[in-house]
């Protein structure tokens, strides 16, 4: 499999975890995110997903594949030996709903090209661009720290004791939390998951200081 | 069931109209989103759902669930007398990243919170507040519009001649767009499949002007 990644995309990250746990062996083809002239708007990328994002998932049998949480659930269907989500439809939904609301309502607002739009048209200062960062990320993590106290079912990682697509999204977004000096004292759980997993080599595999494009 | 839910939320439209395609009697109970003394800030209603967002599924078991998609999934392994994903893995992987670059991508940089924040703390003007919202619904209708059109798997819906979960995120947001003027022109697949579907009963009960807190 090739997967069109950049280092520090937190969506790419995602799936290079559930690819890792799976045991799943893939070529990394980066694309190299940036304001002007990035890769990611080039026409053969366009091509591949005219969204112009990555991650962008070509399986051996030459489909390509778009969207983290889309590629995270046919890699489980496909590749079940090493599950990422419970047998049990509630608590799939659950799971499921841990990383949905890292995916939808915390990542996509703080995105590099809202942040570009909010420094560009907007002209907004770099302050307030990392008040906005700040802001919604510290406001979806603490309400997920809550969820996750309030159900019960986080055990080592965020739902029982082994990994999940919950956990290939929560560890992207703290990564990014971390880079913009989020303030984590509310959410220690988070944090305590968020450190069990880099433990594991196949969170640490994927994370952006050791990707091939790692500036 | 009971479900959470606010007449004009989008994420709240898609699960009533998933819930309506499946034949699945609901009781609906209004949570009035509102930037002061919503109901969605209220502690009953955080202790359902920290993130204060709707949609909520109270299904028959007593078990709440949150998050549109994650709510969907769950109906439809459920009930999957009416399917809203397609059996092939990899249909099903290209209908759920159709339904994720709308509520990953489109949907929650426009979401009233996000609009009230640009026009709290940024005392940005309603002009450049509805530019905003244009650019993203905009950019993200006409990535969609250019997939489908590239996959070939559109038919009467979104993928193929029955109504999936993508369709169940497209309506809403169209309606969306059409709310704030946004220019559909360059949009002429997606325009299509909105209307088609409009004109089923299960899309056009779930509309929001024909919930019981519609104004």
């Amino acid at each position: 499999m090739k997967l069109y990644t950049f280092f520090r995309s937190s969506a790419s990250y995602r799936v290079r975890i559930a690819l890792n746990l799976k045991g799943l062996p893939y070529e990394a083809i980066p694309i190299h995110l940036s304001k002007d002239g990035g890769t990611q708007n080039q026409p053969d990328f366009k091509a591949l997903n005219p969204q112009g994002l990555v991650p962008v998932l070509d399986d051996e049998e030459g489909h390509t594949l778009t969207q983290s949480l889309a590629i995270m659930e046919y890699l489980e269907a496909k590749y079940p030996g090493v599950p990422l989500l419970p047998r049990d439809e509630l608590e799939r939904a659950q799971v499921r709903s841990i990383a949905l609301a890292i995916a939808c309502d915390i990542h996509p607002i703080n995105n590099l090209r809202v942040l570009q739009y909010l420094g560009g048209p907007l002209a907004l200062s770099e302050t307030q661009r990392n008040d906005w960062y700040r802001h919604w990320t510290e406001l979806g993590l603490v309400a997920l720290e809550k969820s996750l106290q309030a159900s019960g079912s986080a055990g080592k990682f965020c739902h029982g004791d082994t990994p999940t697509i919950a956990d290939c999204c929560l560890v992207p977004q703290i990564f990014n939390a971390r880079r913009f000096e989020c303030d984590l004292s509310q959410t220690p759980t988070l944090v305590r998951i968020n450190d069990t997993c880099l433990e594991l080599e196949a969170f640490a595999a994927a994370s952006p200081a050791r990707q091939p494009d790692a500036a």
